[in-house]
């Protein structure tokens, strides 16, 4: 099967109505036609194989994997998916591969409108690249720089669990099977918050979201910013989902065990997000309109670097790290 | 040195003054608005290493290329360049190599007030995928699938020089230093032809860039506009550049040599399009607007297909190919 009869098989589809989208797949570009008053918010990741995806994961789940974390994106700054791009190399042309990686692919578009409009494919050793079209009214994008000491600091959902999957599947702790499959589904089929984000547009003061850890994460809003945040641990611990039934927790797992997944495992794609105390109301109405659960897990202080306390407000010592391809 | 480090250090640069560019580098998204009555041309592609290029190239070489074979499809839509994302994917950490590598990519980026908006490092076998982004007027793109019976069909600068250049690496054709080093800059450092493609604006009837050879690039404008095409092979064999001066010319190349290089040579992102006749002024006038040479090669007919024939008209038999990374 050649390139083009490959392109044709697996990822031209009927061109959407998307107004925004004027020209889609088939010829050399795209053409977008974002709506007046409208900015286009862009983002591109790559997937590489063995570095953000066993080579033995589900095909679908890949092509969801690969969608979700540029959607994430596009949720981290309130904007309304539209279109993306695919890059695609792949070792051989595996028809069963490319079946399962295009159902999930187009699994996930589909549930947000959003429409593949062009791209590339090439021999060589298995990589996605995606660049992801958004639109947001102009001027009301989610920034990292907006956070002001006295906000209040927020986490969307629960976060770790996907950390806890890796550390399964590395051997380092042993689940059992309900709650292995639970958070290897967070790991492999991450959900962005796309309706989340665009609730968020004009309450939130900044947002991102968390790929490479919270704490991670949170520093680039810190830094952008110029604040720094204090989070209380005994909050931000029962975001770990798989710590809500205590039951298979042994001796390999504690507290800190739970505490280092929640504040540095990466791969859960929930936001992180601050907003002034006058905002609580249309917070909780935001995430009620995303039927999402969001926690307070802390607040936004003048004094810069990031400020672990426990319930009684007492400092909390760590040495979590964030992820970092080349470090 | 780290992710964050080495983004700042070879990719973070000042933020550009094009009022398209609402945000660059270092948040979730980048945030494009283009003009009113402007729509947003987009293209995608991944260069591999070992399939692309080859890892002995010259990375400043490499960078100028994985930009400009992105511009070359803003070309051939007509668009003027606004903006790209890079997402790169690399073994190592290498300083040397990311210092020349970024100044050839930006040294082209700059020449056309392109600005790096966004995009991803991570920890891979090379790869590198580039999207760009560029502004044309609502309506106006060049596209494929406007060529009719009856119009011309050109052929920008000089075609099939590249795949010279690669037969020479490949042994298979023994070129003097001159040639050879002029074959490779072709090949290695193509020049994507920007201001040729906005001038085609409402001369071309339709257009494309010469990246997988003359022949199969053109065969996808017969297919969209849905007619066919004949070529004088006597003129298109004088656009190898190389063959200018035949001195250099043994036994191991003959004129079907010469012919198979210009008709199914890749890597050269040249344009080739089509223009009514009575589009001819103009279509020189643009070329001389671009300080560029265009040859017309030959013209499109009803009949579906290419037919080669010789300065006498006479049926010219060929079976040549075009580049399939999966064929």
């Amino acid at each position: 099967m050649g390139e083009f009869e490959l392109i044709q098989r697996y990822f031209a589809r009927p061109q959407a109505a998307s107004p925004a989208v004027a020209l889609g797949i088939g010829d050399d570009c795209a053409l977008l036609q974002p709506a007046p008053g409208m900015q286009l918010a862009v983002s591109s990741d790559m997937l590489i194989d063995g570095r953000h995806f066993l080579s033995t994961v589900n095909p679908a789940h890949l092509g969801h994997k690969a969608l979700a974390v540029n959607l994430s994106d596009l949720a981290a700054c309130g904007a309304r998916p539209l279109a993306f791009t695919l890059a695609l190399a792949m070792p051989t042309v595996d028809e069963v591969w490319l079946a399962g990686f295009s159902q999930g692919l187009f699994a996930l578009a589909d549930a947000h409108g959003c429409t593949l409009v062009g791209g590339d494919t090439t021999r060589g050793p298995l990589a996605i690249c995606i660049t992801v079209f958004g639109e947001v009214p102009k001027g009301q994008a989610l920034l990292r720089s907006g956070a002001r000491a006295g906000d209040d600091l927020y986490v969307s959902g629960t976060v770790g669990d996907a950390r806890l999957a890796l550390e399964a599947f590395r051997g380092t702790v042993s689940l059992p099977q309900a709650v292995f499959e639970a958070a290897r589904a967070r790991m492999e089929q991450p959900t962005p918050r796309v309706a989340l984000g665009q609730a968020l547009r004009g309450v939130a003061s900044a947002a991102i979201d968390i790929s490479d850890g919270l704490l991670g994460d949170l520093g680039h809003i810190l830094a952008a910013s110029q604040v720094g945040a204090r989070i209380d641990t005994s909050i931000a611990i029962k975001l770990l989902a798989a710590r809500a039934d205590y039951s298979w927790a042994d001796s390999s797992f504690d507290s800190k065990w739970a505490l280092e997944c929640v504040l540095a495992g990466g791969d859960d794609y929930e936001l992180a997000f601050t907003a002034p105390p006058a905002q609580r109301q249309a917070v909780q109405a935001a995430a009620d309109s995303a039927q999402m659960l969001v926690t307070r897990i802390g607040v936004i202080e003048q004094e810069m670097g990031t400020r672990l306390v426990d319930q009684y407000g007492a400092a909390v010592t760590h040495a979590y790290g964030s992820f970092d391809h080349f470090a």
